[in-house]
């Protein structure tokens, strides 16, 4: 028998508490649970009560008391924001602790600086519950598809809008209605903006990125487009094309050369996105996530389930806890890191600028309902080189007709110099819309 | 620089000649596989021409010549069959030397035998490939979920059987005509028993219950019918009903008790099931795999993904061996397992008799279409205890009916004891066809 592993725990909150009720109540998990040790705990009110039963004397409001602890050999960050988590969990590193955080913002903007520092200090820092919620996949694209050449990275990784939108696209219902109700279920917060807005699906798709394709990009230049703007209607035109719309993030490395580059060129972007009904992530409804990865050999493999919640994200934050907990009793102090696990960046990458990005589009147009008009559309597409996959006329009326377009793959620049050309036309009234498509 | 580790492979047929493929390519891949070092080979012909160049003077038709090799510190085993791919993989573990195999009939019904032997010399022994092609699901299920309890292990785990079930439900296409096909595209072999029978699924299902329960159960026990029996009409009405038939394999604790029981009851089956089209494993068609968890507290993960085929196989098995590459460089010699890759059981657990396993049911009678029948039926279900969903009488006519009934979840020793009075009705000709249902 090893003597218990000691962790302390940042924050005991709702996934806090949720971590906690798991350590404490190992029977019937993996016998490694009853391996950890609950050393000490920063909470905000020591008096606040809670769902959770822990020892008073073992409670501090002071994070750094918890870092600071000889007894605490892993700190699980769980109180979120940039600080002061990052100095933290930075204090920790140089301590010689491992350390476990759900900080998607964090590891977004400074992942690559707090794993150097890691790495300079041989201890591990796992971030499972930042992408997908409860879902297995940080930990699957570490250490289970390395034989691989990942081409691609894509997925509805933000649980709120996706209640919205599933919402939205299976009842007769808008988008301030059910924002609305997603507060009142505690499925969006207050200041819904981060979601809504698609930043926090971008910080998780730049975290998903540097896994797949083995280096950090630039966080702050990923092109993203939230679901704020969405209209109604085009949830309504899609579902009669057949279609679905969800916020889809991608990673995609645009060259297959086989050949070392310099540095990887990388597409990444958020977008309302729309999804063919046959399409694996079409079936992703309400809070839920999926992830899918499509690299060679393997194909095309997909990880769904819970994107939140304080039950399915403290169960990757224990999976963390766990993973160290048996590395630890196989590495002697001061050895190397097992390098899977580790998961230190090994390539340079680079974002490609959002004119490169190549992608099916969906645009509205209203217009006048003139003869001919779809005839010039489809002409002023094809003179860009545009193809199309489909142009279909809705309600056409004395007040005008909507116009919407499918195009198949195109470079974004090529897409934006055919709209200009169409909006100049005289019949087109306005281009409404403009949405991604898969 | 490590020095590089040494892998030998037993086979090189498709999969053998996969995972040399990506060793031997490593550029674009997790820098660990470069290093890996292929050090011998067996195959059964040295004269055969292969896809993949490998030095002429490393293969050998001898595959203990690989085994005993000393710079061979990991042995692939890529053979199938029982024998001689046993006696190699105890011969190579007792040399101190971890393992990879794909081989699910081996390990289902071997695994606790190799599990032990392997702890006791200090080895591990990967088996990713053995479940599900290139989907990462056995070490996820090892190494991200140990805090939760699981209470189910659900999937489609066999492409052949999926592939030909999936035509059947799409087209108007017979059992026998598919499996011509699917013989035709390499999707079943010339002799199909062990895919169309479910043996293939109860193989797997035995491997996932060992790891997502802690304990090993009888293989030889569990209730496995097939899809050679099925018949075209229940495939159509089941559509009509709103569901789909798939081959499903179920491992389930039948006791939510949180006490640690001395040995955990496990209802594990292999049955022709009907799904309900929202239900997630729906969609998984042709060759495709999928394996749904339950635990508390993840709630529900899927993971999705293709169930054969060389390079996917190929990918989970190179995973594994990156896996041994990776815990290698932490390790030293003679020193403790990491307990969540070495995976060794950690509970007993025993089947439950198939009469206990509760189930809902689809069952379709031919009978005269007599007033009162549907009543009747329904009064016997009733009087068992068995409560319905549905019942629906199709293509009523002087020749007769066919009447479909669906349960909710019911003992399968109420089922019967229900069936044999209904059978013994004056007015039912037959009970036709009798499956599980989602």
């Amino acid at each position: 028998m090893q003597t218990k592993i000691g962790v302390g725990l940042l924050g005991l909150g709702t996934v806090g508490a949720g971590v906690a009720n798991i350590l404490l109540t190992p029977d019937s998990r993996h016998p490694l649970v009853s391996e950890i040790q609950i050393i000490r705990v920063a909470v905000r009110d020591l008096n606040r009560p809670r769902s959770v039963e822990i020892e008073r004397n073992i409670l501090t409001t002071n994070p750094q008391e918890v870092v600071d602890d000889p007894n605490v050999q892993v700190v699980v960050e769980m109180m979120g924001g940039i600080e002061p988590a990052r100095t933290l969990i930075m204090r920790a590193i140089s301590s010689g602790k491992s350390v476990v955080t759900a900080n998607k913002a964090l590891i977004a903007r400074h992942g690559e600086e707090i794993a150097i520092a890691a790495a300079a200090a041989g201890v591990y820092v796992l971030i499972e519950a930042a992408v997908g919620g409860g879902i297995p996949i940080i930990e699957p694209l570490k250490q289970s598809l390395g034989g691989n050449r990942i081409t691609k990275v894509s997925g509805i990784i933000n649980g709120t809008t996706n209640y919205i939108l599933s919402r939205m696209s299976q009842e007769e219902i808008g988008y301030e209605e059910v924002l609305q109700t997603a507060k009142e279920l505690g499925y969006a917060e207050s200041d819904p903006t981060a979601d809504v807005e698609g930043l926090d699906a971008a910080d998780k798709i730049a975290i998903l990125s540097n896994l797949a394709f083995g280096g950090p990009i630039n966080r702050s230049a990923i092109p993203t487009e939230g679901i704020a703007q969405l209209q109604r209607r085009d949830v309504d035109f899609a579902k009669q094309l057949g279609y679905v719309i969800k916020l889809v993030a991608i990673a995609e490395r645009t060259t297959l050369s086989k050949q070392q580059e310099k540095s990887l060129p990388v597409a990444v972007h958020v977008r309302p996105t729309l999804i063919p009904l046959t399409h694996p992530l079409a079936g992703v409804n309400g809070v839920n996530n999926a992830i899918l990865i499509e690299g060679d050999p393997i194909g095309e493999v997909m990880f769904f389930g819970p994107g939140a919640g304080s039950g399915p994200t403290a169960s990757a934050v224990v999976a963390d806890i766990l993973n160290i907990a048996g590395i630890y009793q196989v590495m002697h102090s001061g050895g190397d890191l097992d390098p899977l696990l580790a998961a230190n960046s090994w390539r340079d990458c680079h974002l490609v600028n959002q004119s490169e990005i190549c992608q099916k589009n969906y645009v509205r147009f209203t217009a006048q309902d003139t003869p001919g008009v779809i005839g010039r559309i489809g002409s002023h597409f094809g003179d860009r080189e545009v193809s199309i996959q489909s142009i279909v006329q809705f309600n056409a009326s004395d007040q005008g007709a909507e116009i919407v377009v499918i195009t198949h793959k195109v470079r974004q620049n090529q897409m934006q110099k055919a709209l200009e050309a169409i909006k100049a036309l005289p019949e087109i009234k306005e281009l409404v819309s403009h949405l991604g498509c898969l």
